[in-house]
This record gives structure tokens, sequence and C-alpha cells, in this order.
């Protein structure tokens, strides 16, 4: 019995092979520092916590309307006014199980089998693994350091051919952590609403920017695509919840796709993600924020210190994409003797797209500043 | 701009008219009894809320695993093993957000683009919505009382063409309640396996049963394909959990379609879940079991008296799929005038397929014995 193309396509990530060795070293009593992870190590915040605890004893967790709490889409509504003085109508507002319900929306409204979707590589790799799950044909296009890892209008023009339907950003990026200038934004969303197409905007590392904080794309036009979360800035991974921010005319056939993909995102997380952006654990998140500035800004210059490249400073998420050229050909064989060498977890550039991966490393800077000490000493040491 | 045919090819449910029309009357201070819900009207049960919360208070909700907790997939396996003294390794079962999930997955790793799927018609739209979205082809098959309106080896074989890769069963079945004969699914199974197809059965219902417990499709092959959800036995719908029970070979795509299709079911979720088969909990779902059979007692054969055919008894679910020929023959029309006329919502058999539907409606005994009782005298008055 075989599997279908669809899913034999999909590639596997390769970080699962270095994560399946270090739990192997750990079992041997091995310490291994875990550098890999796209997941940030703070908790759920407690007031999000105590929402949802409070909702759990006193509401019965039944299915909510398959957009959301009504709100709770008022209050991601509210975020884009007070945040970002976007007026965002709740109606335009999907609540889904994670960003990747919302990526599942948006690509699913879209994209039609053999119909293209142009993103930058590297780029995360769920999103074209996505597209190519549904049939449509996601096309790589290789950014560098010239323009900060980003899709730029001539690029997307470059690339444009009769079958493009849709262009995905990612402001942050994962696995670079840079921004995509707000002209560009405004420029490549004009262009696609020129060409009759769509722009997808991911903006699930938003909150995390540690300089000038950056414009939502919803600022720009009516007509994007904006993909977030409650998992990265908000902390909330493990509850699986997210948003999509959408065009008016494309409601009524998200609701649908809800309706039939998913029903409804998890009623406990709902409730839960209310408390997100009350003061308390607005100020809550702004300490972790700072928090994972100052690991940035230990790691970045350690790292060029100890002879990887930075091309670009990484503006935001929790990565750093190092160059990884002046110690190997292969970054893959970096990783991996990395780990069997000096103990520190670390993703290859092979899971973020096909553009020179073996060229790029990932780092996560999502453990706290003391143990990031001791990678960089480990580092040290195995590149010397 | 317009959306894709994939989202425009997924029909509405029309029982969102009926909906919005109920809340219009309620706002206007009628009083409507709901029997179009799909939903239980039972709260989460105590113990699964208690684990849930000792969880959140004690652990960090992160992500699981992308195939859920291995102690999760154990207490499934063990249940397996309990309830129905069949061996099922925790590896060959992923946790999943919902049915949906599971669903998804299934179909996912089995279908490419127009692969077609056998199922019923009637059925649960959403089956073969998803069949849709993936640009797979959903091939219906009529089915009426002769069969329980269910597939049949024959009926199989009859629709079987040289694209058919999979049949989709669903036991007991929504809208129909009816069971498909254990011989018939060992059956089927076996036809799918000579001719290199899958056999994918929807058990969501499965713990709801009122006469004799059947058996599960696993205990026939090692081959099929089971869904299930902890959303209708368990009483945890808004929880968003359910699991899929697949053949080894599988196994490896499902990790890699779940880690980029969703990356892990809702952690807290997964804890209140530990606590769905301890005995305390089965003692609350086998009571809730008798209440809803003592409703379905209630409501058949009232429902015959009035004049409504129920030509099969439906063992399960909580489901009456009531033929309406002797009333209208537009039961679109009689669902649209009984919620405007005697205040009772119910789902028109337009939205579970394309064959005969003008003849059926469904109810959904999702209301408590009183409100059962008053929702048969209001429609004694109305066909009367």
């Amino acid at each position: 019995m075989n599997s279908s193309k669809r899913s034999e396509g999909i590639a596997p990530f390769h970080v699962m092979d270095i994560l399946a060795r270090a739990k192997a070293l750990e079992t041997q009593g091995r310490d291994i520092i875990h550098l890999e992870i796209g997941e940030p190590d703070f908790p759920t915040p407690e007031p999000v916590i105590q929402a949802a605890m409070q909702a759990i004893q006193s509401i019965d967790m039944h299915y909510t309307p398959s957009l959301g709490l009504p709100e709770l889409r008022q209050a991601i509504a509210g975020f884009y006014r007070t945040r970002y003085t976007v007026e965002m109508p709740a109606s335009r507002i999907a609540v889904t199980p994670g960003a990747s319900g919302a990526l599942m929306l948006a690509l699913g409204v879209v994209l039609d089998a053999g119909d293209e979707v142009l993103m930058a590589d590297p780029g995360y790799p769920c999103n074209r693994h996505f597209a190519h799950f549904i049939d449509a044909l996601p096309v790589a296009v290789p950014v560098g350091p010239d323009t900060s890892f980003q899709l730029t209008p001539d690029l997307v023009d470059q690339h444009w051919t009769p079958k493009t339907r849709a262009v995905l950003l990612a402001s942050p990026s994962n696995p670079t952590g840079t921004l995509a200038r707000n002209e560009d934004i405004r420029d490549i969303a004009r262009l696609c609403l020129e060409r009759n197409a769509v722009l997808i905007v991911d903006e699930i590392y938003h909150g995390l920017v540690y300089g000038a904080a950056p414009q939502t794309a919803l600022a720009h036009s009516d007509q994007v695509f904006v993909v977030n979360s409650f998992s990265k800035y908000f902390h909330m991974t493990g509850w699986r919840l997210g948003w999509l921010a959408a065009p008016d005319w494309a409601m009524n056939d998200i609701e649908r796709l809800a309706q039939n993909l998913y029903l409804a995102a998890p009623t406990p997380a709902q409730y839960g993600a209310l408390a997100a952006f009350v003061d308390d654990n607005l100020a809550i998140l702004e300490s972790r924020r700072l928090e994972l500035q100052a690991r940035r800004d230990f790691l970045a210059p350690a790292l060029k210190e100890t002879g990887f490249g930075l091309p670009v400073k990484p503006e935001g998420a929790f990565y750093l994409y190092a160059d990884v050229s002046r110690f190997t050909t292969d970054s893959f064989e970096f990783a991996r003797q990395l780990l069997e060498e000096a103990g520190v977890a670390i993703t290859p550039g092979l899971d973020f797209g096909v553009v020179t991966p073996e060229r790029y490393v990932r780092f996560a800077y999502t453990r706290p500043l003391p143990v990031l000490g001791e990678a960089v000493s480990r580092i040290r040491r195995f590149v010397s």
C-alpha cells in the first residue's frame, strides 16, 4: 500500500533527525542545549490561565461559532485599534485553530489546483507544504542578505507568471528574523490587486520586534490577508489559537471553509485569549519581549565574533539565521557534528528551502541567557 | 476578486438559514426548540474538567508531540483493549484536533487529486466537502432503508471505478443513526485491500449505541483507518479533540502531515482527555448514554405516530432521519414552516446529500425529555 503523492511530496523536517539524536544522547546522560525549537520557553501568562480556568469551571465548553467567540473577535479588532491605530472590523476576523488554521483558510479560499503562490526561500517550510497539500504550486523565490531575506516588488514581478494567484510574505520572517519594508508590503499589495491576486502576510512574530515597531499590512490595504497567532508573542503555543484577518469579499467563503474543515477553534483557548489583551497581560508580554531582545543582543554578536555570518541584523522573532560557510560547505553535517561533539542542537538550513540551504543554520534563542552563554562557549570550542 | 473554485464548490449548510431565522424569532421573543444541533447538551464531565485544570495549573501548556501525548495514545490503545478486546498498538494512533483533523489526515494520506472516494448519500456533509477541498472526487452512493442507509459490499462494487481509492463508512451514521453490519465492514475492508484502496470508518458515534454494542472496524483488519472523536460520546465538543487509528505503513506520512498541517492537538484538551477513560468518567458517560436512549425511545415512536416515516430503527448517535413525504414534497420548506409556525428547528435533508433530500429531515435529540415532549406536541398541532 502506498501513500498519496500529496503526502509523499511533503519533505520531512530534518531537524527531527537532530531531535531524535539529541534525545538518544540525553538518554545516555549527555547534557544537550536545545536551540532548535521554535517555541518560546515561557509558560502561558497567568491572566490567560486564570481566564481559561474561570471559563472551564463556569461555562459549558461547547462549540463556539465557526469564526470564533464574538467577544474575542471584538478584542482582536480592539488590539488593531490600540496597537496599530488601524480600524479593523471584527466581521473581517476569523479566530482559528493556530496560525495553521488561518493559513489553511487563506490558501484554501484563494488557490485552486495548479495556481502558483510566491514565497521567499528561505522560509517557514509548512507554508510551501500546505500549498502543496492542496495541489497548488509553491514557487520558491531566492532571497538573500541584499533584500534582508525578504521579497520585494521587483522580485515578485520577476517571478510572476499567468498562474500566479498569491504572494506570501512573512514579517518578521522565520528563519531569518528580518522584517519586510513597509513600502514594499504596500507596493506588493498594490501589485497583487492590479493583477487579480492576493497578498497574504504572516505576522505571527509581529509582536516580537526589537527596534521600531512595524506597521501591520492591514494598514496598507483592506485587500490583504493577515495570518496571526496567539502562540509566539502571546506565549500560548499548546492552546492552538490564531486568527486570520481577511477582505470582506472572502468572509462568507472563509466561514464555510471553517465550518467544514475544523468546525471551530478550541473553546477553552478562546476564553483564555480574552485576557490576552488586558493591560496586566500586555505588561507580562512586554517584559518577555525585552528578555528575548537581551538574548538576541547577547547571541548575535557572540556568534559573529565566533565566525558565523549574520549579514543582516535580525529585527524580530527569536531566530538567527547564520551563515556557516567559514566552517563548512554542508550545514546539515555541521549541525550533526555540533550536536554530537558539543551537545548543542540547532536547525539546518535544509528545513527552510532549496536555495543554498547548505550555507545556513538557524539558532532559536528560546533558552535563558545563562544557557545561551554556555552554548556559545561550547560552540567556540567546537569551531576552534 | 473571486474566491477559489475549491471554496465555492463547498455548499453552505442549509441549516444555517434555519438557525439564523430561529435566532431572529428568538430576538422577537418567540420560544424556539432546537432539534437541529449536532452537539450533545451535556457539559464536559467533571473528571475531565478536573484533569484539564490540574494540568493547566501545574504544567506549561506547550506543544505536545505531533501525534499526541504518549500517555494519551496509550490510554486510547487501552480503551480498545478493554472495550473491544482489540490489541491496537499506541504507535498506530494519532491524537488529532477533533475528528476533523483525523479525517484530514486520513484523506490526505490516501487521496491524490482526481482520486475517487465512495461514501453513502445521505451522509455527513463535511466528509464530501473535505474530499473536494483536496481536489479528490467524493462519489455519492445512494443508500436507503433497504440497506439501513449504509454501504454494502455490493453497492461498493457497483460504484467502483479505476479511480476509486477509498471507501468511507460511518457507523453509526450521521444523519440516520444506523449501523453498518459487522460482516459488511469486514467484506468491504477485504474488497478495498484486494483493489489497492483503503477503507476509512467514521466511528465518531460508536459509543452511543442503544442495542448490542458494535465491534470496531479495527477488529476486522489492521489495514482500515478509523476516525474517532472525544466530542460526542465523551461530551468534549469545544475542546476539539479526536483521534485516527491507521495502518502501520501510513504512520510516518501521517506524522509528517500532522507536523505541517496543525503541529499538534490542543494541549489542555489532551490532558483533560487522560481522564476520559477512568471508571468514574465512564460511569457518567454510561448514564448519559441511557438518557439519550430514553430520548430516542420517546421521540422515535412519537414521530411515527404523528405520520413521519422511520423505516429503519436508528440504533445509535442522537439522530432520527425522518421521511416527511406524507406531509410534503419539499422537506426544506417543511422545516422552514415548522420553525415559523411551531417554533421547532430541525435540519432539512438537503444538508446530507443529493439523493432525494427533499423527502427527509433530521431530528437531533440533543434536548431533555420534557423539551422533546413539548416539541412533539407542537409538531402534532403543526401537521394536523
